[in-house]
């Protein structure tokens, strides 16, 4: 078991009714006045706008409106609203969102503290110093930003999906409603799922130092997913199984899983990553098409962790028979795994190959994931 | 799926050498002075002693000695301390030892920013509004102290052995270093094995509201805590067994496994509390005592949780099966179940009922544990 530190000082709100509490979380924090960070006018529609801002007037807080955050989101919305706050300075971000909102939020927070220009944070040309305090509201479970300090933001202009990280990037709040999510769309839904289960697995199966405590927390999270998703496809009112789900979601990436690991890294979400900034891919649905070709390629490196996958979450018995029944699953809950599906076709992959061997040196693991792996991967997903 | 809140800001170092990072960690918090905490002076023999010592100097911190706390720690031990420091005040607390060290540390930091008895914060006659900030530095694992809000102390005059529970308790960093851990006798290691079982087994049995997530992940502390105690028997210095064990200890009571769950109580430990109170046994050998005789008498009022124990644990069938399973494997590790094995028979039931019906009181689970059911149980015991 490897050394390690775990810190986690994010307070999590979870249940029915809590965002009733915004107001007063960022009273206690001395907020005077916040950026309100949203993706799509849908919160206006369902009352959510309303209950946010009524918090805020109600507790003397002032906000900034800065809507219009996309799926994958961009730098050049991010780059707008630290332009915005540098003029009109506000004391916190408040994301109401899932993690493509709350993530800009983060990037958002560390750029109004920076003199630079922010994308300098991503690349590694300056470090980030401090933030701005974040609070989240949440209305997708799938990234777990709401309890980590990290941040990924897409370069538009460069085709670069890349990531900061930093204690300072901890929300100090986040509120999770499971009841917000229901309203959250079939496909977006199998696709969160497969985000969770890349979170889980990318440690699970490439740490180097796994203890089996940690293995088993991982096998708990993603046999969850498993079963509320297929609770939430038949019934997406069911209150348990979305919380459950929204549970395991944070549970997956807040730094529970790998502590104690080592030398672990996120091929999965390296090779989609590329998918993304390309062609504006969905995560998840990236992710699904990734997994099951990566685990070919890979379960040959680490048989015996590959076994006791099939085993504890498949019940079957070999490596190979454990990657297809989560190829399998994939197909069953209807998120893709297949690039075709998405209507990439060979002759993309010399530039998807490109984005990902430049991902791969970011990730520090450009001496594993050669032009030949990649290639090897990304053929066998067609 | 209940609603929750879940705010746990330790940090926790943890691994080899981590004891080294003491000076630095109050440096951080700008402590001057501390109040050093200790048991035996063992600490004094194997050089730990030493290690925090030069730590302090390095930094400039003075410390005045505090040694001599025992395992069921006393009340009489924390006044003395509070009285000292009352006079010649200190800015922090520093436990090195197990649980019984912390949570006398806890009550002390709580006592010294109380203005009378610090047993009126036990006994519910006034609150706790803050504490000194607590540091701790982990040679046992097994309570689970380092990282959550609560202390247990004996009151020797009146027989009782309380808690009290405040966020103000969180340490502000725990160092878990599984190597300080090496030492821990035998019957020591077996007592802890059945602390950490106990703490994982109270919420996952007696929720009304259990989501299987939150059983998983029991079920993955419970199955770990087995599987490192039985290699930590035939070899005590397998690092990887004692750092499993150790951080499966921190787990299963820092709020992880009983978030979302409701209406969870905790029967052993109150029955348990009065055998420790009244005959000074070790907490862990109580509890091995209680809990199979707990469970024959509750096993009938969630059977499903039972049955799903059984398979999960022990890989057999019926909730009987289950509990026989667990019995059996108490006993094969060398920590007793039965009362008679702590020389209590028979003519000492009526003064331990009347204790656990005290605690029932605290507990607020008087109306289930009546007389007759405690009877019941503590007979089954015997």
């Amino acid at each position: 078991m490897e050394n390690f530190t775990f810190y986690n000082p994010t307070k999590i709100e979870f249940g029915t009714n809590k965002e009733q509490l915004i107001g007063q979380h960022l009273a206690q924090f001395g907020v005077k006045k916040v950026l309100l960070c949203y993706g799509s006018e849908r919160i206006k529609q369902d009352g959510l706008f309303t209950t946010i801002t009524s918090q805020l007037n109600e507790h003397g807080i002032e906000f900034i409106e800065f809507g219009g955050i996309v799926s994958n989101p961009v730098l050049s919305k991010v780059r707008e609203a630290i332009k915005l706050i540098k003029a009109t300075p506000v004391e916190a971000i408040l994301s109401v969102g899932g993690g493509s909102v709350l993530d800009s939020a983060k990037a958002i927070a560390a750029g109004a503290k920076h003199e630079g220009d922010v994308w300098d944070l991503f690349i590694g040309k300056a470090q980030i110093k401090s933030a701005l305090p974040i609070f989240a509201m949440m209305t997708l479970a799938a990234t777990g930003s709401e309890m980590n300090t990290t941040a990924v933001v897409t370069n538009q202009e460069t085709k670069e999906k890349l990531f900061i990280a930093d204690e300072s990037l901890f929300p100090k709040v986040s509120i999770v409603n499971p009841e917000l999510m229901q309203s959250v769309p079939k496909d977006y839904l199998v696709y969160s799922a497969a985000d969770i289960i890349a979170h889980s697995i990318e440690g699970y199966f490439t740490a180097t130092d796994q203890p089996h405590l940690q293995s088993r927390i991982v096998e708990a999270i993603i046999n969850t997913v498993i079963e509320t998703t297929e609770v939430l496809l038949s019934d997406s009112t069911n209150y348990n199984a979305r919380a459950e789900f929204a549970w395991a979601s944070t549970l997956a990436l807040n730094g529970l899983t790998t502590a104690g690991t080592a030398g672990f890294n996120f091929p999965n979400h390296m090779i989609e990553h590329s998918l993304s900034a390309l062609f504006n891919v969905p995560h998840g649905a990236g992710l699904s098409i990734i997994i099951p070709a990566w685990m070919k390629w890979h379960h040959s490196h680490n048989t015996d962790q590959f076994k006791r996958f099939a085993k504890q979450v498949f019940a079957v018995k070999t490596a190979e028979e454990g990657i297809v029944a989560l190829e399998n699953w994939f197909n069953k809950i209807g998120t893709p795994t297949r690039l075709s599906q998405l209507n990439i076709t060979q002759k993309d992959l010399p530039l998807i190959t490109d984005n990902v061997l430049n991902n791969a040196k970011i990730f520090g693991i450009y001496h594993i994931y050669t032009k030949e792996v990649v290639n090897t991967i990304l053929q066998d997903a067609l």
